[in-house]
Protein backbone atom coordinates (compact mmCIF):
# COMPACT_ATOMS: atom_id res chain seq x y z
CA UNK A 1 0.00 0.00 0.00
CA UNK A 2 1.17 3.53 -0.97
CA UNK A 3 1.52 5.47 2.23
CA UNK A 4 3.39 8.65 1.17
CA UNK A 5 4.98 10.41 -2.32
CA UNK A 6 7.12 13.40 -3.07
CA UNK A 7 6.89 14.63 -6.34
CA UNK A 8 9.87 17.23 -7.10
CA UNK A 9 10.15 17.69 -3.16
CA UNK A 10 6.69 18.58 -3.42
CA UNK A 11 4.04 16.34 -0.92
CA UNK A 12 1.70 15.86 -3.71
CA UNK A 13 1.19 12.41 -5.64
CA UNK A 14 -0.25 13.46 -9.10
CA UNK A 15 1.97 13.86 -12.11
CA UNK A 16 0.86 15.61 -14.86
CA UNK A 17 -0.01 13.82 -18.38
CA UNK A 18 2.57 15.38 -20.39
CA UNK A 19 5.23 13.50 -18.33
CA UNK A 20 7.82 11.11 -20.41
CA UNK A 21 7.07 9.03 -18.04
CA UNK A 22 3.58 8.54 -18.50
CA UNK A 23 3.98 9.13 -22.41
CA UNK A 24 6.69 6.57 -23.47
CA UNK A 25 7.56 5.12 -20.15
CA UNK A 26 10.91 7.34 -20.36
CA UNK A 27 12.35 6.76 -17.16
CA UNK A 28 13.75 4.51 -14.48
CA UNK A 29 13.44 3.22 -10.92
CA UNK A 30 15.25 1.77 -7.94
CA UNK A 31 13.04 -0.33 -5.26
CA UNK A 32 14.52 0.02 -2.42
CA UNK A 33 13.94 -1.86 1.05
CA UNK A 34 13.72 0.89 4.64
CA UNK A 35 14.45 -1.48 7.28
CA UNK A 36 14.44 0.36 11.06
CA UNK A 37 13.86 3.70 8.91
CA UNK A 38 17.51 3.21 6.83
CA UNK A 39 17.43 2.71 2.99
CA UNK A 40 18.90 -0.58 2.35
CA UNK A 41 22.06 -0.56 0.14
CA UNK A 42 21.11 3.12 -0.79
CA UNK A 43 24.29 3.54 -2.25
CA UNK A 44 24.69 1.09 -4.87
CA UNK A 45 20.75 2.02 -5.33
CA UNK A 46 21.83 5.52 -6.03
CA UNK A 47 24.98 4.41 -8.37
CA UNK A 48 22.74 2.35 -10.25
CA UNK A 49 20.11 5.30 -10.96
CA UNK A 50 23.14 6.99 -11.59
CA UNK A 51 24.16 4.66 -14.34
CA UNK A 52 20.58 3.83 -15.62
CA UNK A 53 20.31 7.35 -16.02
CA UNK A 54 23.08 7.99 -18.04
CA UNK A 55 22.76 5.12 -20.61
CA UNK A 56 18.86 6.51 -21.33
CA UNK A 57 20.88 10.27 -21.24
CA UNK A 58 18.54 11.89 -18.42
CA UNK A 59 20.32 13.94 -16.46
CA UNK A 60 20.97 12.57 -13.02
CA UNK A 61 19.27 14.73 -10.18
CA UNK A 62 22.78 14.24 -8.21
CA UNK A 63 22.79 12.21 -4.65
CA UNK A 64 22.32 15.33 -2.09
CA UNK A 65 18.64 16.48 -3.58
CA UNK A 66 17.58 12.32 -3.22
CA UNK A 67 19.03 11.92 -0.26
CA UNK A 68 17.97 14.56 1.29
CA UNK A 69 14.00 14.57 -0.03
CA UNK A 70 14.52 10.45 1.11
CA UNK A 71 15.11 11.53 4.46
CA UNK A 72 12.27 13.58 4.79
CA UNK A 73 9.92 10.63 3.36
CA UNK A 74 11.83 8.24 5.69
CA UNK A 75 10.87 10.55 8.57
CA UNK A 76 8.98 8.28 11.41
CA UNK A 77 9.19 5.30 9.16
CA UNK A 78 10.34 1.58 10.07
CA UNK A 79 10.20 -0.90 7.61
CA UNK A 80 8.64 -0.15 4.33
CA UNK A 81 9.28 0.07 0.75
CA UNK A 82 11.47 2.67 -1.15
CA UNK A 83 10.48 3.79 -4.61
CA UNK A 84 12.48 6.31 -6.61
CA UNK A 85 11.20 7.15 -10.12
CA UNK A 86 13.17 9.24 -12.51
CA UNK A 87 11.75 10.10 -15.55
CA UNK A 88 12.51 12.81 -18.17
CA UNK A 89 9.89 15.08 -17.34
CA UNK A 90 7.10 16.57 -18.98
CA UNK A 91 7.59 17.36 -22.85
CA UNK A 92 5.78 17.63 -25.93
CA UNK A 93 3.54 15.11 -27.93
CA UNK A 94 6.17 13.25 -30.03
CA UNK A 95 9.16 10.85 -29.18
CA UNK A 96 11.47 13.84 -29.65
CA UNK A 97 12.97 15.07 -26.41
CA UNK A 98 12.85 18.58 -25.53
CA UNK A 99 16.05 21.05 -25.81
CA UNK A 100 16.14 21.03 -21.49
CA UNK A 101 15.33 18.50 -20.03
CA UNK A 102 13.87 18.62 -16.47
CA UNK A 103 13.81 14.89 -15.17
CA UNK A 104 10.59 14.58 -12.77
CA UNK A 105 11.76 12.48 -9.34
CA UNK A 106 8.89 10.75 -7.60
CA UNK A 107 9.61 9.01 -4.28
CA UNK A 108 6.90 7.08 -2.69
CA UNK A 109 6.81 5.23 0.52
CA UNK A 110 4.88 1.54 0.30
CA UNK A 111 4.43 -0.75 3.30
CA UNK A 112 6.53 -3.33 3.32
CA UNK A 113 4.89 -6.95 1.89
CA UNK A 114 3.98 -9.30 4.08
CA UNK A 115 6.41 -12.76 2.84
CA UNK A 116 5.36 -15.76 5.01
CA UNK A 117 8.91 -17.02 6.73
CA UNK A 118 8.76 -20.36 5.20
CA UNK A 119 9.76 -18.98 1.38
CA UNK A 120 13.22 -17.84 3.34
CA UNK A 121 13.35 -20.94 4.88
CA UNK A 122 11.43 -23.45 3.28
CA UNK A 123 12.12 -21.89 -0.67
CA UNK A 124 9.17 -20.84 -3.42
CA UNK A 125 7.96 -22.63 -6.69
CA UNK A 126 8.58 -20.82 -9.84
CA UNK A 127 6.61 -21.46 -12.96
CA UNK A 128 8.56 -20.77 -16.67
CA UNK A 129 7.30 -18.14 -18.51
CA UNK A 130 5.79 -18.42 -21.51
CA UNK A 131 6.85 -14.78 -22.48
CA UNK A 132 10.04 -14.13 -23.55
CA UNK A 133 12.15 -10.70 -22.73
CA UNK A 134 13.50 -9.02 -26.32
CA UNK A 135 16.57 -8.41 -26.45
CA UNK A 136 18.33 -5.00 -26.82
CA UNK A 137 21.99 -4.17 -25.70
CA UNK A 138 21.67 -1.02 -25.32
CA UNK A 139 18.66 -1.38 -22.22
CA UNK A 140 19.48 -4.38 -21.02
CA UNK A 141 20.76 -4.18 -17.25
CA UNK A 142 18.63 -1.04 -16.35
CA UNK A 143 15.39 -0.79 -13.78
CA UNK A 144 13.85 1.23 -16.60
CA UNK A 145 9.98 1.74 -16.61
CA UNK A 146 9.19 0.03 -20.04
CA UNK A 147 8.16 -2.84 -18.24
CA UNK A 148 5.12 -4.47 -20.08
CA UNK A 149 7.47 -7.86 -20.36
CA UNK A 150 7.32 -8.53 -17.13
CA UNK A 151 3.74 -7.47 -16.51
CA UNK A 152 2.38 -9.98 -19.22
CA UNK A 153 4.64 -12.58 -17.65
CA UNK A 154 3.37 -11.77 -14.07
CA UNK A 155 0.26 -12.04 -15.68
CA UNK A 156 0.50 -15.95 -16.30
CA UNK A 157 0.13 -17.57 -13.02
CA UNK A 158 -2.58 -16.47 -10.97
CA UNK A 159 -1.61 -19.89 -8.23
CA UNK A 160 -0.81 -18.18 -4.84
CA UNK A 161 1.58 -21.21 -4.66
CA UNK A 162 3.42 -19.78 -6.89
CA UNK A 163 5.55 -17.30 -5.94
CA UNK A 164 7.81 -16.21 -9.29
CA UNK A 165 8.05 -16.51 -13.24
CA UNK A 166 11.29 -17.57 -14.61
CA UNK A 167 12.02 -15.37 -18.16
CA UNK A 168 13.69 -16.49 -20.69
CA UNK A 169 15.29 -14.56 -24.05
CA UNK A 170 14.03 -14.80 -27.11
CA UNK A 171 16.41 -17.66 -27.88
CA UNK A 172 15.10 -19.92 -24.99
CA UNK A 173 18.22 -19.19 -22.48
CA UNK A 174 16.98 -18.52 -18.59
CA UNK A 175 17.77 -14.66 -17.83
CA UNK A 176 15.78 -13.72 -14.36
CA UNK A 177 12.27 -13.57 -12.34
CA UNK A 178 9.75 -11.44 -13.02
CA UNK A 179 10.57 -9.01 -10.45
CA UNK A 180 13.72 -10.98 -8.92
CA UNK A 181 17.85 -11.93 -10.55
CA UNK A 182 18.74 -15.84 -10.32
CA UNK A 183 21.35 -17.59 -9.50
CA UNK A 184 22.45 -21.18 -9.54
CA UNK A 185 24.89 -23.15 -8.01
CA UNK A 186 26.78 -25.93 -9.19
CA UNK A 187 29.74 -27.97 -7.48
CA UNK A 188 30.38 -24.99 -5.38
CA UNK A 189 30.25 -22.57 -8.24
CA UNK A 190 28.08 -19.59 -8.38
CA UNK A 191 26.65 -18.75 -11.36
CA UNK A 192 23.87 -16.20 -12.82
CA UNK A 193 22.82 -15.26 -16.01
CA UNK A 194 24.57 -12.37 -18.38
CA UNK A 195 22.39 -9.63 -18.75
CA UNK A 196 24.75 -8.43 -21.83
CA UNK A 197 21.40 -8.27 -23.86
CA UNK A 198 18.13 -8.37 -21.82
CA UNK A 199 17.49 -8.36 -17.82
CA UNK A 200 17.19 -6.42 -14.75
CA UNK A 201 21.01 -5.89 -13.09
CA UNK A 202 19.72 -5.86 -9.56
CA UNK A 203 21.18 -4.18 -6.83
CA UNK A 204 21.55 -8.08 -4.27
CA UNK A 205 23.21 -9.83 -7.55
CA UNK A 206 25.70 -7.68 -7.91
CA UNK A 207 26.24 -7.59 -4.00
CA UNK A 208 26.88 -11.16 -4.11
CA UNK A 209 28.78 -11.11 -6.79
CA UNK A 210 31.11 -8.83 -5.37
CA UNK A 211 31.28 -10.31 -2.05
CA UNK A 212 31.66 -14.01 -3.30
CA UNK A 213 35.05 -13.97 -3.19
CA UNK A 214 35.17 -13.12 0.44
CA UNK A 215 33.18 -16.41 1.20
CA UNK A 216 35.56 -18.41 -0.86
CA UNK A 217 32.70 -18.74 -3.58
CA UNK A 218 33.80 -18.56 -7.27
CA UNK A 219 31.26 -16.50 -9.10
CA UNK A 220 30.43 -16.11 -12.67
CA UNK A 221 27.98 -14.75 -14.92
CA UNK A 222 27.54 -16.88 -18.40
CA UNK A 223 24.83 -18.34 -20.58
CA UNK A 224 22.36 -20.41 -18.66
CA UNK A 225 20.37 -22.72 -20.61
CA UNK A 226 17.34 -24.18 -18.88
CA UNK A 227 19.17 -27.64 -19.29
CA UNK A 228 21.94 -25.93 -17.03
CA UNK A 229 19.42 -24.72 -14.72
CA UNK A 230 17.74 -28.37 -13.97
CA UNK A 231 20.88 -29.78 -13.53
CA UNK A 232 21.48 -27.55 -10.62
CA UNK A 233 22.01 -28.34 -7.07
CA UNK A 234 20.79 -25.36 -5.82
CA UNK A 235 18.66 -22.62 -7.21
CA UNK A 236 18.25 -19.31 -5.49
CA UNK A 237 16.28 -15.77 -6.38
CA UNK A 238 17.12 -12.27 -5.05
CA UNK A 239 16.05 -8.60 -5.39
CA UNK A 240 16.06 -5.39 -3.07
CA UNK A 241 12.78 -6.34 -0.80
CA UNK A 242 12.71 -10.22 -0.82
CA UNK A 243 16.69 -10.74 -0.22
CA UNK A 244 17.20 -14.43 -1.21
CA UNK A 245 14.64 -17.05 -1.64
CA UNK A 246 15.86 -20.42 -1.89
CA UNK A 247 14.11 -22.18 -5.19
CA UNK A 248 12.29 -25.29 -4.54
CA UNK A 249 10.75 -26.35 -7.20
CA UNK A 250 10.43 -24.71 -11.02
CA UNK A 251 7.41 -25.96 -12.57
CA UNK A 252 7.92 -30.10 -11.85
CA UNK A 253 11.70 -29.80 -10.54
CA UNK A 254 12.37 -30.20 -7.43
CA UNK A 255 15.80 -28.73 -6.01
CA UNK A 256 17.00 -28.84 -2.27
CA UNK A 257 17.88 -25.89 -0.58
CA UNK A 258 21.30 -26.34 0.25
CA UNK A 259 24.20 -25.06 2.69
CA UNK A 260 25.54 -22.29 -0.27
CA UNK A 261 21.92 -20.53 -0.41
CA UNK A 262 21.60 -20.58 3.13
CA UNK A 263 25.81 -19.24 3.32
CA UNK A 264 24.59 -16.41 1.12
CA UNK A 265 21.42 -15.83 2.47
CA UNK A 266 22.98 -15.24 5.97
CA UNK A 267 25.79 -13.17 4.59
CA UNK A 268 23.73 -10.99 3.02
CA UNK A 269 21.87 -10.36 6.33
CA UNK A 270 24.55 -9.99 7.94
CA UNK A 271 25.65 -6.95 5.29
CA UNK A 272 22.26 -5.51 5.56
CA UNK A 273 22.40 -5.51 9.56
CA UNK A 274 26.00 -4.36 9.29
CA UNK A 275 24.68 -0.92 7.33
CA UNK A 276 21.32 -0.65 9.38
CA UNK A 277 23.66 0.02 12.67
CA UNK A 278 26.29 1.80 11.37
CA UNK B 1 1.01 22.09 -27.55
CA UNK B 2 -1.49 20.28 -25.42
CA UNK B 3 -4.65 22.21 -25.61
CA UNK B 4 -7.31 20.00 -23.69
CA UNK B 5 -7.63 16.85 -21.85
CA UNK B 6 -10.19 14.34 -20.25
CA UNK B 7 -8.85 11.94 -17.94
CA UNK B 8 -12.02 9.16 -17.56
CA UNK B 9 -14.18 11.74 -18.84
CA UNK B 10 -13.28 14.33 -16.08
CA UNK B 11 -11.72 18.03 -17.63
CA UNK B 12 -8.59 17.73 -15.21
CA UNK B 13 -4.43 16.52 -17.09
CA UNK B 14 -3.18 14.88 -13.87
CA UNK B 15 -2.78 11.13 -13.26
CA UNK B 16 -2.36 9.49 -9.72
CA UNK B 17 1.72 8.20 -9.62
CA UNK B 18 -0.49 4.41 -8.54
CA UNK B 19 -1.39 4.50 -12.28
CA UNK B 20 0.68 1.49 -14.02
CA UNK B 21 1.01 3.75 -16.93
CA UNK B 22 3.20 5.69 -14.91
CA UNK B 23 4.70 2.86 -13.16
CA UNK B 24 5.23 0.62 -16.09
CA UNK B 25 4.27 1.98 -19.37
CA UNK B 26 1.68 -0.47 -19.32
CA UNK B 27 -0.52 1.04 -21.80
CA UNK B 28 -0.98 1.92 -25.09
CA UNK B 29 -2.15 4.64 -27.19
CA UNK B 30 -3.46 5.98 -30.76
CA UNK B 31 -2.74 9.50 -32.41
CA UNK B 32 -5.05 10.74 -34.76
CA UNK B 33 -5.29 13.47 -37.21
CA UNK B 34 -8.00 16.01 -36.36
CA UNK B 35 -9.15 17.60 -39.45
CA UNK B 36 -12.27 20.10 -40.72
CA UNK B 37 -13.40 19.10 -36.38
CA UNK B 38 -13.47 14.94 -37.41
CA UNK B 39 -10.90 12.87 -35.99
CA UNK B 40 -10.18 10.94 -39.36
CA UNK B 41 -9.89 7.32 -39.92
CA UNK B 42 -11.36 6.82 -36.33
CA UNK B 43 -13.18 3.54 -37.11
CA UNK B 44 -9.75 2.13 -38.15
CA UNK B 45 -7.83 3.83 -35.00
CA UNK B 46 -10.73 2.03 -31.85
CA UNK B 47 -9.86 -0.74 -34.29
CA UNK B 48 -6.54 -1.14 -33.30
CA UNK B 49 -6.68 0.29 -29.93
CA UNK B 50 -9.28 -2.67 -29.19
CA UNK B 51 -7.26 -5.10 -30.79
CA UNK B 52 -4.15 -3.93 -28.65
CA UNK B 53 -5.83 -4.23 -25.58
CA UNK B 54 -6.57 -7.22 -26.59
CA UNK B 55 -3.32 -8.37 -26.74
CA UNK B 56 -2.29 -7.06 -23.62
CA UNK B 57 -4.48 -8.24 -21.85
CA UNK B 58 -6.37 -4.71 -20.86
CA UNK B 59 -10.06 -4.38 -20.87
CA UNK B 60 -11.31 -2.37 -23.53
CA UNK B 61 -13.48 0.82 -22.44
CA UNK B 62 -15.67 0.02 -25.97
CA UNK B 63 -16.21 2.42 -28.33
CA UNK B 64 -19.73 4.36 -27.56
CA UNK B 65 -18.00 6.30 -24.31
CA UNK B 66 -14.78 6.92 -26.13
CA UNK B 67 -16.61 8.29 -29.31
CA UNK B 68 -18.61 10.35 -26.77
CA UNK B 69 -15.82 11.88 -25.26
CA UNK B 70 -14.00 12.63 -28.07
CA UNK B 71 -16.72 14.00 -29.30
CA UNK B 72 -16.60 16.18 -26.01
CA UNK B 73 -12.99 17.00 -26.93
CA UNK B 74 -13.06 18.09 -30.21
CA UNK B 75 -15.89 20.90 -29.85
CA UNK B 76 -14.93 23.63 -31.88
CA UNK B 77 -11.97 22.02 -32.88
CA UNK B 78 -11.10 21.97 -36.68
CA UNK B 79 -7.33 21.11 -37.16
CA UNK B 80 -5.62 19.19 -34.40
CA UNK B 81 -3.82 15.88 -33.37
CA UNK B 82 -5.80 13.68 -30.97
CA UNK B 83 -4.00 11.49 -28.62
CA UNK B 84 -5.95 8.41 -27.12
CA UNK B 85 -4.13 6.65 -24.29
CA UNK B 86 -4.98 3.70 -22.34
CA UNK B 87 -3.33 2.23 -19.30
CA UNK B 88 -4.23 -0.47 -16.74
CA UNK B 89 -5.23 1.73 -14.33
CA UNK B 90 -4.39 2.05 -10.57
CA UNK B 91 -2.47 -0.72 -9.27
CA UNK B 92 -0.13 -1.60 -6.39
CA UNK B 93 3.46 -1.16 -6.05
CA UNK B 94 4.93 -4.96 -8.53
CA UNK B 95 3.81 -6.06 -11.86
CA UNK B 96 0.94 -7.75 -10.62
CA UNK B 97 -1.91 -6.90 -11.58
CA UNK B 98 -4.97 -6.24 -9.52
CA UNK B 99 -7.78 -9.10 -9.58
CA UNK B 100 -9.99 -6.19 -11.02
CA UNK B 101 -8.66 -3.69 -13.85
CA UNK B 102 -10.32 -0.56 -14.53
CA UNK B 103 -8.48 1.00 -17.33
CA UNK B 104 -7.82 4.79 -17.57
CA UNK B 105 -8.59 6.82 -20.64
CA UNK B 106 -6.82 9.44 -21.16
CA UNK B 107 -7.55 11.75 -24.26
CA UNK B 108 -5.65 15.36 -25.12
CA UNK B 109 -5.95 17.36 -27.83
CA UNK B 110 -2.58 19.06 -29.52
CA UNK B 111 -2.32 21.83 -32.00
CA UNK B 112 -1.37 19.88 -35.16
CA UNK B 113 1.82 20.43 -36.52
CA UNK B 114 3.30 23.01 -38.61
CA UNK B 115 5.13 21.01 -41.38
CA UNK B 116 6.71 22.90 -44.22
CA UNK B 117 4.54 21.78 -47.69
CA UNK B 118 7.99 20.86 -49.10
CA UNK B 119 7.98 18.13 -46.92
CA UNK B 120 4.95 16.90 -48.94
CA UNK B 121 5.93 17.98 -52.28
CA UNK B 122 9.84 17.51 -52.42
CA UNK B 123 10.42 14.66 -49.58
CA UNK B 124 12.34 14.32 -46.74
CA UNK B 125 15.51 13.27 -45.49
CA UNK B 126 16.29 10.39 -42.66
CA UNK B 127 19.25 9.23 -41.04
CA UNK B 128 20.03 5.56 -40.05
CA UNK B 129 19.72 4.91 -36.09
CA UNK B 130 22.23 3.57 -34.59
CA UNK B 131 19.36 2.41 -32.31
CA UNK B 132 18.04 -1.14 -33.07
CA UNK B 133 14.63 -2.54 -32.49
CA UNK B 134 14.28 -5.41 -30.08
CA UNK B 135 12.37 -8.60 -30.79
CA UNK B 136 9.16 -9.68 -29.45
CA UNK B 137 6.26 -10.87 -31.13
CA UNK B 138 3.82 -10.66 -28.18
CA UNK B 139 4.49 -6.90 -28.46
CA UNK B 140 5.32 -6.36 -32.08
CA UNK B 141 2.59 -4.29 -33.98
CA UNK B 142 1.29 -3.01 -30.74
CA UNK B 143 1.08 1.19 -30.61
CA UNK B 144 1.96 0.21 -26.37
CA UNK B 145 3.53 3.32 -24.47
CA UNK B 146 6.96 0.74 -23.90
CA UNK B 147 8.89 3.65 -26.46
CA UNK B 148 12.01 4.26 -24.64
CA UNK B 149 13.79 2.44 -28.10
CA UNK B 150 12.31 5.11 -30.44
CA UNK B 151 12.49 7.92 -27.88
CA UNK B 152 16.66 7.10 -27.59
CA UNK B 153 16.59 6.94 -31.65
CA UNK B 154 14.89 10.16 -31.66
CA UNK B 155 17.96 11.70 -29.84
CA UNK B 156 20.72 10.31 -32.45
CA UNK B 157 20.41 13.63 -34.47
CA UNK B 158 19.26 17.31 -33.82
CA UNK B 159 19.84 18.68 -36.96
CA UNK B 160 16.71 20.27 -38.42
CA UNK B 161 17.30 19.25 -41.99
CA UNK B 162 16.58 15.68 -41.33
CA UNK B 163 12.90 14.69 -40.57
CA UNK B 164 13.06 10.88 -39.61
CA UNK B 165 15.07 8.28 -38.33
CA UNK B 166 15.13 4.41 -40.50
CA UNK B 167 14.92 1.91 -37.39
CA UNK B 168 16.03 -1.73 -37.85
CA UNK B 169 15.79 -4.85 -36.10
CA UNK B 170 18.85 -6.42 -34.11
CA UNK B 171 19.60 -8.58 -37.18
CA UNK B 172 19.93 -4.87 -38.94
CA UNK B 173 16.85 -5.48 -41.36
CA UNK B 174 14.83 -2.11 -41.91
CA UNK B 175 11.45 -2.01 -39.61
CA UNK B 176 10.24 1.21 -39.59
CA UNK B 177 10.95 5.02 -38.99
CA UNK B 178 11.12 6.42 -35.38
CA UNK B 179 8.02 7.56 -36.04
CA UNK B 180 6.27 6.73 -39.10
CA UNK B 181 6.20 2.88 -41.13
CA UNK B 182 8.29 2.67 -44.09
CA UNK B 183 7.40 1.77 -47.78
CA UNK B 184 9.60 0.91 -50.79
CA UNK B 185 8.26 0.88 -54.36
CA UNK B 186 10.34 -1.51 -56.77
CA UNK B 187 9.33 -2.23 -60.15
CA UNK B 188 5.63 -1.26 -59.23
CA UNK B 189 5.58 -3.45 -56.64
CA UNK B 190 4.94 -1.75 -53.01
CA UNK B 191 6.70 -3.55 -50.24
CA UNK B 192 6.89 -2.76 -46.74
CA UNK B 193 8.95 -4.41 -43.79
CA UNK B 194 6.86 -7.56 -42.13
CA UNK B 195 6.17 -6.59 -38.19
CA UNK B 196 5.56 -9.79 -37.07
CA UNK B 197 8.72 -9.69 -34.18
CA UNK B 198 8.67 -5.76 -34.06
CA UNK B 199 7.49 -2.36 -35.07
CA UNK B 200 4.24 -0.61 -34.91
CA UNK B 201 1.63 -1.67 -37.37
CA UNK B 202 0.57 2.18 -37.92
CA UNK B 203 -3.25 3.26 -39.62
CA UNK B 204 -2.46 4.21 -42.60
CA UNK B 205 0.30 1.54 -43.31
CA UNK B 206 -2.77 -0.81 -43.36
CA UNK B 207 -4.80 1.24 -44.75
CA UNK B 208 -2.11 1.45 -47.89
CA UNK B 209 -2.22 -1.77 -48.09
CA UNK B 210 -5.94 -2.15 -48.22
CA UNK B 211 -6.25 -0.01 -50.92
CA UNK B 212 -2.74 -1.05 -53.35
CA UNK B 213 -5.07 -3.53 -55.27
CA UNK B 214 -7.84 -0.83 -55.78
CA UNK B 215 -4.85 1.35 -57.73
CA UNK B 216 -4.04 -1.59 -59.55
CA UNK B 217 -0.59 -2.00 -57.30
CA UNK B 218 0.38 -5.40 -55.44
CA UNK B 219 1.24 -4.66 -51.82
CA UNK B 220 3.39 -6.91 -49.81
CA UNK B 221 4.85 -7.09 -46.33
CA UNK B 222 8.00 -8.80 -46.44
CA UNK B 223 11.47 -8.60 -44.90
CA UNK B 224 13.55 -5.52 -46.02
CA UNK B 225 16.72 -5.65 -45.78
CA UNK B 226 18.99 -1.98 -45.83
CA UNK B 227 20.50 -3.60 -49.45
CA UNK B 228 16.99 -4.15 -50.69
CA UNK B 229 15.70 -0.60 -49.66
CA UNK B 230 18.80 1.55 -51.16
CA UNK B 231 18.03 -0.69 -54.53
CA UNK B 232 14.08 0.91 -54.39
CA UNK B 233 12.47 2.97 -57.40
CA UNK B 234 11.04 5.14 -54.90
CA UNK B 235 10.46 5.31 -50.87
CA UNK B 236 7.75 7.01 -48.15
CA UNK B 237 7.11 7.10 -44.86
CA UNK B 238 3.85 7.38 -43.34
CA UNK B 239 2.02 8.10 -40.20
CA UNK B 240 -1.64 9.56 -39.34
CA UNK B 241 -0.18 12.74 -38.69
CA UNK B 242 2.11 13.32 -41.50
CA UNK B 243 0.09 11.16 -44.28
CA UNK B 244 2.70 10.31 -46.85
CA UNK B 245 6.51 12.19 -46.90
CA UNK B 246 8.29 10.92 -49.57
CA UNK B 247 11.75 9.81 -48.80
CA UNK B 248 14.56 12.29 -51.10
CA UNK B 249 17.54 11.02 -49.18
CA UNK B 250 18.69 8.38 -46.98
CA UNK B 251 22.11 9.17 -45.24
CA UNK B 252 24.11 9.69 -48.54
CA UNK B 253 21.76 7.69 -50.77
CA UNK B 254 19.77 9.61 -52.85
CA UNK B 255 16.50 8.78 -54.25
CA UNK B 256 13.43 10.51 -57.10
CA UNK B 257 10.06 11.26 -55.66
CA UNK B 258 8.38 9.42 -58.24
CA UNK B 259 4.63 8.55 -59.66
CA UNK B 260 3.84 5.79 -57.49
CA UNK B 261 4.18 8.13 -54.04
CA UNK B 262 2.40 10.55 -55.77
CA UNK B 263 -0.51 8.53 -56.62
CA UNK B 264 -1.09 6.74 -53.13
CA UNK B 265 -0.56 9.93 -51.40
CA UNK B 266 -3.11 11.45 -54.10
CA UNK B 267 -5.48 8.63 -52.99
CA UNK B 268 -4.86 8.66 -48.91
CA UNK B 269 -6.01 12.20 -49.22
CA UNK B 270 -8.91 11.57 -51.48
CA UNK B 271 -10.47 8.95 -48.71
CA UNK B 272 -9.14 11.47 -46.29
CA UNK B 273 -11.68 14.16 -47.81
CA UNK B 274 -14.87 11.66 -48.12
CA UNK B 275 -14.38 10.52 -44.72
CA UNK B 276 -14.20 13.96 -43.37
CA UNK B 277 -17.39 15.49 -45.81
CA UNK B 278 -18.93 12.17 -45.26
Amino acid sequence: MLTDVLINGEKKDNLNITDRGIQYGDGLFETIEVSSGRAVFIDRHLDRLQLGCKQLHIPYPGNPILLSEIDLLLEGASNAVLKIQITRGAGGRGYRQPDSVTPTRILSLHSFPKFPDSFTQEGINVTSCKGRLSSNPVLAGIKHTNRLEQVLARAEWVSESIQEGLMSDQQGNVIEGTMSNVFMVKEEKIITPLLDHCGVAGIIRGLILDFCPELGFVAEQQLVTKECLNDADEIFVTNSVIGVWPVRMIDNHRFSIGPVTRQISAYLEQLKNQEIHA
